[in-house]
């Protein structure tokens, strides 16, 4: 069988990685699944050195020319960011040629476009490793559960606001320590509000979504919240309720509607999500048949997001070969339909922790706004030996919906002893 | 597209679900898929009633007449057993239509020769439903993890084995009554032995040492251990060391070979693989560049299994639709080599339960014989308040591989005080 020929554009950790692997594993590849990769072309913005280019491969001078490279059949997308990976993709799909891309956020902003084109010249788009690195989430959803209604996808998407959260449990460190941490190992940016304000969970959920329910969904009306204003009392707070925090995406087919959100979960300790820890991710299905499933492994890295990139390029080499293109096979493509998002979110319990300058009468108003509002209290704690000029107090409310314990909050937020606005976590 | 017409040969519990997901799917999976299935023909030894029928179906004599009808272009086996399903799958490939089974008996014992037949006719046969139900582990193994060397699978796979350490766990249970109550609920057969005995956990690794590291392993020489001898002072036992019990196969390519076996392991207690419970699988890959990822659900039901074979079904529907059938995709048809076993089994610790008729020197002489085989012994605890009739000691000793343990325990069970075989789990 003739090799098919690997064009890489973005000559970083996951691209070096994909080449690595197609070199190293190139005869186990081909007993396995009787397809020959080669790479034969590679570009980085600041350019590749000449011995640090895969054996057999040559140096292009930019991804135009890799994309229009005669002896490059399949282009892989490594480069990151937004603006010159949509360009790519539009050059690579308009030239005849598949994309293998890695970017989440090029996909959760521009997916209509791309798997437009893409479905309009029947060119396959692998994207397995946007979303949660080496797990073959997106594989699953559409073959695996191509029978099945699938009705929720959640889990853990982010590896580093993950890192964070268990340094801070397992260690006792603050927030600030933590993320430090995570920069120091290489696991957070020098700007980190990507990772822990919610965002890169966001577009794969955005992604997800899409691939679960058909659903199209801009990210922008996914509610977000991160991790940046959780303290370590709130990590003991959880844990005198027996729980952990884990920061969450969720996306829910309900009878009115899709419920989607990126938000920290408070989660009994011992289930499997709270035993998900360091930089892994986790990703949950729930369907009418299969019930609840889930996946489980490393959600970044060269290696693993590499090995993700590789499994698409044997998927769409194979076709290649045998003359067979199959875009059709993955779904969103052309029946996609707009969100319909629900109106009516589903009630859950809440977790609410004030931050406030002491003074009598405290709990008296924040319990009568809570009542105010028809909500059951079912835990209130204030730690002892807290400065008064700084108090915390932690209360647990039985389920309502969203928008009813955000008017509360909201109320709660305009007393002038409260230092801070409510922390509010989802209580599951 | 033309409809792709299933003819299912076996019509239980999961061939019925399979009828009825097609039936109430079939716009879900026309628009996700591009594939239209039908159910034109059905067969069950006991006879189908014309009423049982699915709509737009025929009930037929046998198997035989389902496999050569002219309206059937793919074939389900839901059968169980082996005999006829062998005939059956060797007749519906040499009628050159592809097949569908979830039969891990048929597979593990004739595997080579219905995907040599297979192979020889370019027919592919899906068995995504033969190992851990509706968990899609054989797909990811295939696709998912195409690019990267597999080192290690393994996990809990037999959901009634796993149901009964549960309830002896959390409900305090002893192993007789936790069986009855799986037989009540409808998890075990009235001859357990093929679950409870790890006959069908054996069945499946082999199946999955197939598919991760295209070997070739007969069942007969997999080493293998039940459950049936574990009792509620175990549990008690694990509990104290902070860990559980769970029937684990495994299968992992060592420098010597490959290490195979199905055995109860004792786990520390919050880890993942504990938190797996009742009739839940999990799946365990590692490989060098994935990492350990891990894959959870439903191991059985007609509905998890049936969703399995309906994901089989539109792959190959598809193929068939577009005339384009893969059955070099699958590994091990071809190229599957004789599995080297190792012979150097990689150390690891044990948990020793002796139950003994009391007499001074016991302890002396077991410990004797521990030190004779140079072993470390980690832990060595008594219950007090037994009855001196019939009385159970515990002991961890440190790694230490099979055959030295093995060696040390046929000593300890030669011993005239010995009630009854030494209880041997592998401590993870």
């Amino acid at each position: 069988m003739n090799p098919v020929r690997v064009g890489i554009a973005g000559f970083g950790t996951v691209g070096r990685a994909t080449a690595d692997i197609i070199r190293q594993h190139s005869e186990w590849i081909s007993n396995r699944s009787g397809v020959h990769l080669e790479v034969t072309a590679v570009c980085r913005r600041s350019g590749v050195r000449p011995e640090d280019a895969p054996p057999g491969s040559r140096s292009v001078a930019d991804w135009k020319a890799l994309v229009h490279a005669a002896d490059v059949d399949l282009v892989v997308e490594t480069m990151g960011g937004t603006d010159h990976p949509l360009e790519l993709a539009r050059a690579c799909l308009q030239a005849g040629k598949p994309l293998v891309t890695a970017n989440k956020n090029l996909l959760a902003g521009h997916g209509d476009e791309i798997f437009a084109l893409a479905a309009s010249r029947n060119l396959p788009v692998g994207f397995e490793a946007s979303v949660a690195g080496g797990i073959p989430i997106l594989r699953v959803i559409r073959e695996s559960t191509a029978g099945d209604r699938l009705r929720a996808v959640y889990g853990i998407l982010n590896g580093t606001a993950n890192y964070i959260l268990t340094r801070m449990q397992n260690q006792g460190l603050e927030f600030r320590d933590a993320l430090l941490e995570a920069q120091k190992a290489g696991y957070a940016e020098a700007d980190p509000s990507f990772d822990i304000d919610g965002l890169d969970a966001r577009d794969k959920l955005c992604i997800l979504a899409r691939m679960a329910f058909g659903a199209r969904v801009k990210v922008d009306g996914i509610p977000t919240y991160g991790i940046r204003h959780i303290r370590g009392i709130d990590i003991h707070s959880a844990n005198r309720l027996d729980c952990t925090i884990r920061l969450v995406g969720s996306a829910e087919e309900t009878d009115s509607g899709l419920e989607l959100s990126v938000r920290p979960w408070l989660i009994e300790r011992h289930s499997i999500l709270a035993r998900v820890e360091d930089v892994n991710n986790a990703v949950f299905l729930r369907g009418d048949r299969i019930g609840t499933q889930m996946f489980y492994g490393r959600g970044a890295g060269g290696d693993a997001t590499g090995a993700a990139v590789v499994s698409d390029l044997i998927d769409i080499a194979h076709d290649l070969a045998t003359g067979k293109l199959r875009a059709a096979r993955i779904p969103g493509f052309a029946d996609c339909r707009e969100a319909t998002l629900s109106q009516h979110p589903t009630p859950t319990g809440w977790y609410l922790r004030l931050t406030v300058k002491d003074q009598p009468g405290i709990v008296a108003r924040v319990a009568e706004v809570i009542a105010r509002y028809g909500i059951n209290i079912e835990s209130l704690e204030q730690e002892p030996h807290l400065p008064k000029e700084r108090l915390s107090f932690v209360i647990t409310i039985e389920k309502v919906s969203e928008p009813t314990v955000q008017s509360a909050v909201a109320a709660i937020n305009a007393f002038d002893f409260m230092l801070e606005p409510v922390l509010l976590l989802r209580v599951e």
